[in-house]
């Protein structure tokens, strides 16, 4: 039988550096300390740049008070544009959501961040997200509400309950589309992607 | 024709982020932006000690005065230890590659860390590397050099030239096993691997 020594960690300080890092999303202990490694093969004055960044992002980025998405002054340029369509509202879960939608150049609307999602399994009711505020900026200008929320339960839940809600208002409510996403093999498209596709089939 | 508007980017102090986190190994944009997204639902006690965690480790963590490893000491607690056998030397190219080979607890002796290999082409020679260091370490205990270097020509060169330079000095100089890699499939193995599994088979 062998017996197993105890590993011996010539450095405290990264292994400190590569628990934390293996706290962030989608990074496991191995890809924690290759990134601490490469930390250490850093010049001091970028890894301070880097730590400064981390700091004053967490110390700066607040809350659009017009949509709630993330934004480093009082309203967000979005909000703060004359170019963009004040008739239109996309309606997101998260200020990540904005991103992902702005990258694709095509939207020229405003958007309303919810920071969640109702959920009556996790406590989650309409109190929890930024529903209060999406009511308050519907008077006047606001001919559409476009609800582009995660294509799951608690989406499908909230996309239900602000429809609901905003109906009565005369405002146009809509959905973004459910079907096969561009450049997937239909083939490997999950049941429900499928029978949501078919269902929303246009005409040609 | 469409014409894309230019994306809106709502926070300049995220997206520094998200560039800093994408000039890491193995972190794409997408995940990049996860990462910043992740950071600000942090609290800010949590981004302040992960920001002091990184200039601290690369303030303090330097090079052992024996092995050449990543240490917070002047000597890493592997050379100081009386427990690790003085007497067996191994060869690595990186301070990652002594984490690797004590997370398996079996190897009892000690390191020396190259910072390197050689690699003419790239006009990294002997001197480049901390080879001197190492040939001044084999007088006294030492009994035995393990190349435990990467499996790749530059890997190869560098173990070639130190077995000819220690080759003489009364060291027994040995590299670690190649072969198919446990717990793989030999189907998938590649041909220099399958190759090297041959020449180096074992009596049973």
């Amino acid at each position: 039988m062998t017996v197993f020594s105890q590993p011996m960690l010539p450095s405290e300080s990264i292994e400190r550096v590569v628990e934390l890092f293996a706290t962030l999303p989608t990074i496991g202990k191995k890809t924690a300390r290759r990134l601490a490694f490469h930390v250490l093969r850093q010049s001091r004055e970028e890894v301070q740049t880097f730590a400064d960044a981390l700091v004053h992002m967490r110390e700066h980025v607040r809350e659009c008070s017009v949509c709630h998405t993330f934004t480093d002054q009082e309203v967000c340029g979005i909000c703060a544009s004359p170019k963009r369509d004040a008739s239109m509202i996309c309606v997101v879960e998260q200020p990540s959501d904005v991103f992902a939608i702005e990258r694709t150049g095509d939207f020229r609307g405003r958007y309303h961040v919810l920071h969640g999602a109702l959920s009556p399994l996790d406590g989650v009711g309409p109190d929890d997200i930024r529903l209060k505020e999406l009511i308050a900026r519907l008077g006047g200008d606001v001919q559409e509400v476009i609800l582009a929320l995660n294509p799951n339960v608690e989406g499908e839940v909230t996309t239900q309950y602000i429809a609901k809600i905003v109906g009565p208002l005369q405002v146009r409510v809509t959905r973004i589309a459910r079907g096969v996403p561009m450049g997937s093999d239909l083939e490997f498209a999950d049941d429900a992607t499928l029978a949501r596709a078919f269902e929303g089939r246009v005409p040609l």
